[in-house]
């Protein structure tokens, strides 16, 4: 079980394990599981992993048995738990809380080949309708204030199982990236009576040139300020705070756009690691209704280095025009 | 020439190389140049690198030749370059800068088999005093804000080249991590009319279950709300805003627990990558006498992935009291 501790300096929350404490030797470069035998995400190992706490199956199959197309399990080593009493203290002139919160992973298919971006827009839109049954879900406990979805792909990008799967969190904090942003949406509506992110997606739909794809209900483009290489941001055209409020209606657009963009980033980029992340409002809170929902795609193409982390200030050798010049290039398919 | 770019929902600035422009083979993995008789930064090598700005060398040598114990040169490859025109704009709705600054790299030592952890006292207290005379040097120019030195160790923590070297980034904005800081120092000492980590010293001296090592002027210890496993904090013991007021007489202490502490690193962790930053004080700003500057040694064990790429919040298995631990407990030499 993990504490969530507050750095007095920057405000920031950190989760630290004090149960695992690894030592240096815990800290060798490890290999990515790809054996597809072996996998505890794959059909017939259900039993390898904790108890299901969702899943899409035949009606005539049993929980943590065959017979799924999405499943969802608490996660076996997670950085968060439940269990735990919620507990804040002072330890000398510092700030902690006991780290309580779920952590859950969304295994994406039962086929061990297959990746996010090969999946049919039928399973997609499967896998979006479970991000927003458990964010619901999770978001019932009143003392959680956060529900983070979020996917690493690829070694490099921290996945520790090649096996396609989501994460889910759900956090006692509203972490501090995302109150920052509320911040800047609440600044500009006081100011504009508008929102910042339907005024981006408007300017981008009109400018055109960082735009990487569109449809009826959202636009990918990649975003003025890009942190890191061939960022990508996917943004509903109509204002939305929350993702887990997304109507059966525009899921099929969400599907659509999602694999256009990840299958141009394969295609792009050579299938290269990347994050996933949706950010959306806090829960169990006032309301924030200034916030837009937006998912952001990192393809993990360069390294953190001492630069960024001194200053919080990113270096990218590839403008956003550039970079969604050459996503926009490649030939895929109408989904 | 790179640009500044804003991005409205962060306040976070981003360099954007239009120059480079990179396309997606630029970011095949690229080796570390091993090879010493091929090394820019090597004795005899001087005339492929930028002329320097800066040498600790023989007084009857000439510049860019050999015969130098340290030796600081323009960066080839600038993220921002010191020639531009400082222009500050509006793009539709964003903002932007054009990217002035300076890039400077120096090299630490003439002997390519040697790092930063192997050198003399001696050559380190050189170092050191190149830091301050370059930090002196650059923030004449009143158009920077920042001058920030740091060091990528390793591959995997963003070096590009072997040779053991320090860069320098002046910079037009105080970037986002240092004003976070500042605001934080200063809501403290209106609170308290106190340093928030003059208090810090003070605790962990008193506690010593997060200290790494102390000497008369300096402690080494691991930060309450480390961000990553054996992350390192040295701060001085007498309050000081800028590191470039370092005085002569504390120097010497400086230079011996910034050996002690990179031994430590290497020999708990078997000589692991690292970023080695120096935070300090903006410049040509007004008075910021709150800040007391230190070093973050930061070794680069883990990955950053989506969890933190989306709250900006940090997960850490090894808590700082078991790191601390582990870093006193090898064997080191007194220098």
């Amino acid at each position: 079980m993990g504490e969530l501790r507050l750095d007095p300096i920057t405000a920031r929350w950190v989760i630290i394990s004090t149960e695992k404490n690894f030592g240096p030797d815990n800290y060798q470069v490890e290999k990515l599981d790809t054996e597809e035998g072996i996998c505890p995400f794959c059909e017939g190992k259900e039993k390898m992993t904790p108890p299901e706490v969702d899943a899409d199956r035949a009606k005539d199959s049993k929980p943590d048995t065959p017979g799924w197309q999405t499943r969802t399990v608490p996660n076996k080593y997670p950085a968060l738990a439940n269990q735990a009493q919620m507990n804040k203290s002072g330890v000398g002139m510092f700030d902690m809380m006991s780290g309580v919160g779920d952590h859950e992973v969304i295994v994406e298919t039962p086929d061990h080949s297959k990746q996010l971006a090969d999946l049919t827009i039928e399973q997609i839109k499967r896998i979006i309708r479970v991000y927003k049954r458990r964010s619901l879900a999770l978001s019932q406990d009143e003392r959680f204030k956060y529900v983070l979805i979020f996917k690493n792909y690829g070694l490099v990008a921290g996945a520790s199982l090649e096996h396609s799967h989501t994460q889910l969190i759900s956090l006692p904090v509203v972490p501090r990236r995302v109150t920052e942003e509320l911040e800047c949406f609440n600044r500009y509506f006081d100011y504009k009576e508008r929102c910042i992110f339907c005024d981006i997606v408007r300017q981008e739909m009109e400018y055109r040139h960082r735009e990487v794809c569109e449809n009826r209900d959202f636009i990918a483009f990649c975003p003025f300020a890009s942190r890191s290489p061939f960022e990508i941001s996917i943004v509903p055209k109509k204002h939305q705070a929350q993702f887990m409020d997304i109507s059966e209606d525009i899921i099929d657009n969400f599907a659509l756009i999602l694999k256009e963009v990840l299958v141009r980033v394969k295609k792009t980029l050579n299938n290269p690691p990347y994050n996933f992340i949706i950010h959306t409002s806090p829960v169990n809170s006032a309301q924030q209704e200034q916030y837009h929902w937006h998912v952001e795609i990192m393809p993990k193409l360069t390294k953190i280095a001492g630069f960024e982390w001194g200053t919080g200030f990113y270096i990218n050798n590839t403008s956003p025009e550039v970079a969604s010049s050459y996503l926009k290039k490649v030939e895929v398919q109408d989904y």
